[in-house]
This record gives C-alpha cells, sequence and structure tokens, in this order.
C-alpha cells in the first residue's frame, strides 16, 4: 500500500494478509518503481491474490497503467477497481462542482510536478476555459499562476488550495490567480495540496465538510 | 435516482424508500430540471432523508452543484458522495490509465454536447498535449474529430469509442482521429458512448473487462 492511503482501510484486510508498505512520498524512505513491480509479479506468480492498494484512483496519476501492463506482460491477470482521483475529492470537500453549466464545458486534471521538456503547456490550458485541477502543485504553484496569467486567464480567476484534502487535518485557503502568482505573504502552501482554479472555485463553502475544514479568506490583492 | 443509474443499486435502499424516477435521457420523457430541485427541497423541508442518486459523479457534468446551491439556499443540509464518472470508468473498463508518465500530464473531461457559444475550444484542447474524455459526444464525434485535426492534433492519434460502459453490453472501438473525423464506414457510435483521444488509447486491452466487451479493431486509412 502507498503512503497517502488512509491506514483505516487496512480494517478491511484478511486477518492472515501481509501488509507491504511502498511509500513513495518526498523526503520519506523512497521505494524504487521496478522493486514494486517485480514484487506484484513474484508474489503473484506464487499464486498469491496481491492488491495493490492506492490511494486516490490508479489511472489517474496513480501509475497504475505501467503497473498493469508489467503484470500482463507477465501472464497475470488484472482487475482493476476505479477509486476517487484526490482532485475530485478535494473540490467536493471544498464544496466545489468540477463543471458548471454556466461556467465551463469541463475540467482538466493536470500534475503541477512535471518541469523542463516535460512541463505542461499552461498557456493552452489557460486558453480552454476550463477548470483546472492541479495535483502535485505545491512547490510551484507561483511559477505556475505565473504561466497561468502570461497565458491569458484573468487575474481575478478565484482559486481554492485544498491541503490534506478529506482528512481530518483538511484545510482551505480561497485566493485568486494573481495573487498565488505572487504567493503573497499570507499563502502557505503545504503538500500534499489540490489547486483548484477556475469561475467554480466561487462555489467554495466550507460548511459542507466535517471536521477539520478551516477556510481562511485571503485579503484580496486589489 | 436517473436513468444511467443501473437499477440493482436499488437493492441498497430501504425497504420502505419511496423510489422517484426522475431520467432526462434524450428522446424518453424529460423532467425539468426545476422540478427535481423542488421536489429534493419540498421532501427535505418535511423532514425526510432525501438521497439524489445519479450516475457516474454528481459534480463531474451531473449538475451537483447546481442543486446543491438550491437546497442550501433553502437552508438545507447536503452531503456529496463521489463517484465513478463515466469517463474513468469507461476507460479502465478498456484498459487505458488516462494518464501514463511517458504520454502526458493530465487529462482532460469535456463534454461534446455543447455547441454555438459554449463550443469548448477544441484547438487549445488539441494543443494541450493530454488525455481527452468525451462525454456525449456520439451525436458530433465527426465534427469534434475534424476541429481537432484542424487544432493540430496529429490525424494518428488514436481512438478508443466505449459504448455502454461497465454494463454487460459494454463495447469498444478503436479507431484513429482521422477516421472518427471522416466518420468511416465501420463506425457506428451509439449513445451513450465515451470517446478517449490520445496516445494511452493504445493501451486498449479487451480482455481486462468481464462480458460484453467485444473490440472491433476498424481497419485504418493510410
Amino acid at each position: 500500500m502507498d503512503d497517502l492511503v488512509n491506514p483505516a482501510v487496512l480494517e478491511h484486510a484478511r486477518a492472515d494478509a501481509r501488509v507491504v508498505h511502498v511509500g513513495k512520498r518526498g523526503g520519506c524512505k523512497h521505494t524504487p518503481q521496478e522493486f514494486i513491480e517485480r514484487l506484484l509479479v513474484t508474489e503473484a506468480r506464487a499464486g498469491r491474490t496481491v492488491v495493490r492498494l492506492k490511494g486516490g484512483d490508479p489511472c489517474i496519476f496513480g501509475r497504475g497503467g505501467e503497473e498493469a501492463a508489467t503484470l500482463r506482460a507477465a501472464g497475470i491477470r488484472v482487475d482493476i477497481i476505479n477509486g476517487i482521483t484526490a482532485g475530485l475529492a478535494a473540490a467536493t470537500a471544498a464544496g466545489i462542482p468540477l463543471t458548471h453549466r454556466s461556467a465551463c464545458q469541463g475540467v482538466i486534471f493536470v500534475t503541477g510536478h512535471a518541469a523542463g521538456e516535460t512541463e505542461p503547456d499552461w498557456s493552452a490550458l489557460a486558453r480552454s476555459g476550463m477548470t483546472l485541477v492541479i495535483y502535485m502543485g505545491a512547490a510551484r504553484a507561483a511559477a505556475i499562476g505565473q504561466a497561468l496569467v502570461r497565458g491569458g486567464l484573468k487575474p481575478d480567476t478565484p482559486v481554492a488550495i485544498i491541503t490534506h484534502a478529506t482528512l481530518p487535518t483538511q484545510q482551505m485557503q480561497n485566493t485568486r490567480l494573481d495573487c498565488l502568482a505572487q504567493q503573497t505573504e499570507g499563502l502557505q502552501i503545504r503538500s500534499p495540496s489540490i489547486l483548484v482554479i477556475g469561475e467554480v472555485a466561487r462555489h467554495a463553502v466550507a460548511e459542507l465538510t466535517g471536521a477539520g475544514l478551516q477556510p481562511q479568506r485571503l485579503r484580496q490583492l486589489a
């Protein structure tokens, strides 16, 4: 199981199940992807039923495709059970619908982690008119905000930053795109955070969730 | 409950629950959105627990945001439980991961239903380099394919068309973008269908799913 999986999920595991932690969180001990895939193949070949437990959905930034391909190449049958991807869970917890007839025709899930050659085309995304849900964007939030403003997205576009989504420690900050780009002083973006950028972020309501959500309405720059 | 909800879900309902069908499928009897929202408010105000059962996820093309806003404006508490949106379920059933480190930095869920003023900016989407998952695109598939080719997406980009995703009648067709644009003869796109367009669609494998998936590999135009 991955680090981001809530340990409470293991209550559903069989009493005799062997649990292997293979977390990959930044800064922590790192389990190489090849090791994980080799372990999956070895255990399955030994006739065991292997559950690869991931946070969110395995087919959205989850490497589920890579792992399934490795297993299938080894002749092992794979069933994938979808999950609720972090961007959707975070937005819903914050009261934000990802699409809205009056605001947009769709939603984009994109990673903010990539850089260099694999950098997303932020100006194309800015032009799309769709809700942007950015994963792993905490460290590069200001640069992403700047790229989106340069790409033509309105500086006053609402932004919601949801940290530790759906956990008791969940927090939300509401701001606007130009403030994100300038990373104004009050803005602390810890990891893991989901950024929701677009008109729908105006719908953010703190009351929707249970314990833990402490929205901080930042003063908006004129 | 909506038309697209699998009736088997109702086995989990309380024996004394009143079930109201409020389908909105094209061609069928149409329940106005205002009627649905009024009914939700009336029943909740009468002290009843109301479950608004939708197919997929309520916050992705589900009008969940509108209905929640109406209820909240009426002072009624709303809890939203996320679901597996059709585009994700369809891709997974077809063996397609929506993101893949080697292919794209993200995924776009977009409706093909809109037209005229609210038409999505297909050329921006074509330039984004991301997986495109198109909902309600069956009727306008050729026009969308043409707009994406004009927008610069490679004509040989793989396309998977998944019809009746996750149901026993599920079918998949594999083609490429130029064939979609020309709606070549063998291509029958029935509703409801999900279109997955992008390099990840190359990973489509029929074996992943159970009964019903009969992939038809269309001959590819040179």
